[in-house]
């Protein structure tokens, strides 16, 4: 196969075969197709897009660059869940030991943070001596005791979306629907999993900002998942603030265990249910999506996903007692009270902001390279369409860096709007696609 | 300057503004920006296009890359033509003799064959001792002396060119007019003109397949040539069937030299005095297109353009013996007459495939490495529109490889389409812009 003949048949709209896209993406893997070639492929895809045959065959060239986990020896319908991203999303946390205690093994291989938004991996990393860089067999062996594992991405995971992320984020080619469907599948199906919950974030602190597009993207992520024979649920929920109240690494384990511990939330416990009942659904262990959200609401009240996520804890080293004595934990230096300029509705909040600024006071990274501060963050207490008065409390910093406090009190306060009419509460969960 | 927002911005269809075009094009050639962005980028233009101002700046940064000759030191109006390329156009051979004799100075660079289309440089080098390689002193001395010289592009001229285009062909981003403006008039410009007749050919032999495209690179040509304060006037021109019946290296020095001695040539004659003559006009030496043509006709009837072209071939150290005495060239080894198989009107030519006959039999070059042989080539006598009985003579090939002649013949009669029904000759000059 001839490499400007292939870029050229995609930049001018024809479908590619199933041979030609794994010639391009195995070729470049093991270099013989150069950076600049790819980079020209990659630029005429954005533009002519793939359709689900493409996007699938991008995918499984992507996914067989390396290991492909083996589970079939776990008793179970094995299921995971995938989030693009949000500030504050720590659902992941809750809802692995929920499904894991409902019976249906979990097993979750996620990221660390970067820009705006979180990672799982930093969460856990935040509990002392919690260790997420476990290996296979230590992988089965949690699976198989404790229904749920939750460690980092390993070097011999889909090892091409590593070098096709890092030549797309050099070359303007991230935001292309079909090469982050290949990005997000190829990890996710060398996991072994069986099944996968979609949480597609809409909003200003979501990667796709606009609902069309969040759609879009579920929908590929969808059909991909389905041409490799995999069950699958996607729901596009509200990101236009933060899920929660916590942002932070160590906060958001806090507020994580405050639902294990019964603690209504308000939003995170919706999503977090909804997303864990079509887990324990799609792992065969409820009749329905309405079931599986009732049996994840009883893993809560009974205190069974407490005791599961202890084990869990446990089982990957990490010190219990900051769980079971929350202030235990170091706090920060430095904390900073954000009060309400004036009375009013609170119309809409620029939740990208607010992930940067959790950045800003130590809680995220702005390159790979970037150290984090577990204990920084924000207990965000402002919400969209409740009403506030003046020097009522919107915000609490916690930083070691008393230099930029302040300035990130001005960013939080402009990516707030206030109404003086009533605004309604955005509609959390926009909408469930199968 | 940051090169992904560069991207994303003409990616995204923003116009990009001249310093930031200059930014990609100057860093790219010192090697600060890698392939892989440039060619994101190349893709992205692609797609995008640039509007007038952005393919001048582009021009612009790829001209100032290297020299850019200054010729204010001779008399006159320097005018140069660009043809995009065909099968037997040797239009140039004939017209720069007859537009230095009328008095306007030509200062040419040319370029080699590859492809099914010819070059200039290895037409005139077939005429033994011709050298194309002169150094800046002999160009000026020559332009002083006889108004006319013919040379090759040296390093110092446009090298982003050189860079960019051998990237454009792996990545496939060749055919994008702004890019193909910029590649041009890179080059033309530097040769230090003061106006340019444009050729801009049409049909299965042209670069431009499509009338369309064609009117839109002679646009695009035209703007920016405008643009630096050129005087400019473009021909759309047939290129449905070779020009003249000459095809090969020498071939076209051979039917050139018959032009220049009176001989009408159907199709070669008409194109080339439009070209001189609007050469001529625009030097200043004729009030009108019409009286430029009426000037060129009278420096061939004079004999002017036939002693132009003794002067610029000596100068040059090319053999004169060779052009007094045609018939002195070295023939070659083998040679085959194809006939027509059946009486009819000839309809169509895929000329594509006459230059990649001629190509075949040893008169052009697939890659740049490749060697040609000036004698090897094509008499090709078949005209669209004429009747043709059975066993007329349509062509005769040249060459020294006995191996390919057969399949050589194949290749053509499968390019000639047959008629009963008469049908119409193509229209040579389809359309004048200024």
């Amino acid at each position: 196969m001839n490499v400007p003949e292939l870029i050229r048949k995609k930049r001018d709209g024809k479908k590619l075969t199933i041979d030609e896209i794994g010639f391009l993406v195995s070729n470049y893997v093991n270099r013989k197709i150069p950076d600049y070639q790819f980079a020209a492929f990659l630029m005429a895809a954005y533009f002519r897009g793939m359709d689900k045959w493409e996007t699938s065959a991008f995918t499984s060239a992507m996914l067989f660059s390396g290991k492909v986990l083996d589970l079939t020896s776990i008793p179970g319908i094995k299921v995971d869940k995938h989030s693009t991203g949000g500030v504050g999303d720590k659902t992941s946390l809750i809802l692995a030991p929920i499904v894991a205690a409902a019976g249906v093994p979990v097993p979750m291989i996620s990221g660390r943070g970067l820009g705006h938004t979180g990672g799982t991996l930093d969460k856990l990393e935040a509990i002392p001596g919690f260790r997420t860089d476990l290996n296979l067999t230590k992988y089965k062996q949690a699976l198989k005791q404790h229904q749920a594992i939750l460690i980092g991405q390993t070097k011999d995971i889909a090892p091409a979306d590593k070098l096709i992320y890092a030549l797309r984020d050099v070359t303007g080619t991230v935001e292309s629907i079909p090469l982050i469907t290949g990005s997000i599948m190829s990890k996710k199906l060398a996991e072994g999993i069986d099944g996968l919950v979609l949480d597609v974030k809409t909003g200003s602190g979501a990667f796709m900002q606009t609902l069309k597009g969040s759609i879009n993207l579920a929908e590929s992520l969808i059909d991909t998942a389905k041409a490799f024979n995999k069950k699958v649920m996607a729901f596009i929920t509200d990101m236009n603030q933060p899920l929660g109240s916590y942002i932070g690494n160590w906060f958001e384990v806090y507020e994580s265990v405050k639902v294990l511990e019964g603690e209504e939330v308000e939003n995170l416990n919706e999503v977090t249910h909804h997303l864990s009942g079509a887990m324990i659904y799609i792992g065969g262990k409820a009749a329905s999506l309405k079931e599986g959200i009732s049996i994840s609401k009883e893993m809560i009240s009974s205190g069974k996903a407490y005791d599961k996520f202890r084990k869990i804890v446990e089982f990957q080293g990490g010190d219990f007692s900051y769980i079971k004595n929350l202030n235990k934990y170091k706090k920060s230096k430095y904390s900073l009270k954000i009060l309400s300029p004036h009375a009013g509705y609170i119309k809409a909040i620029d939740n990208y902001e607010i992930g940067m600024s959790a950045l800003e006071l130590g809680a995220g990274r702005r390159t790979k390279e970037d150290l984090i501060d577990p204990k920084a963050g924000i207990i965000f207490k402002a919400k969209i369409g409740y009403r506030y008065k003046k020097n009522d409390l919107l915000a609490e910093l916690f930083t070691d860096d008393k230099s930029i406090i302040d300035s990130v009190e001005k960013r939080i306060l402009g990516a707030i709007s206030f109404s003086k009419e009533k605004v309604g509460k955005p509609k959390l969960i926009k909408k469930v696609i199968t």
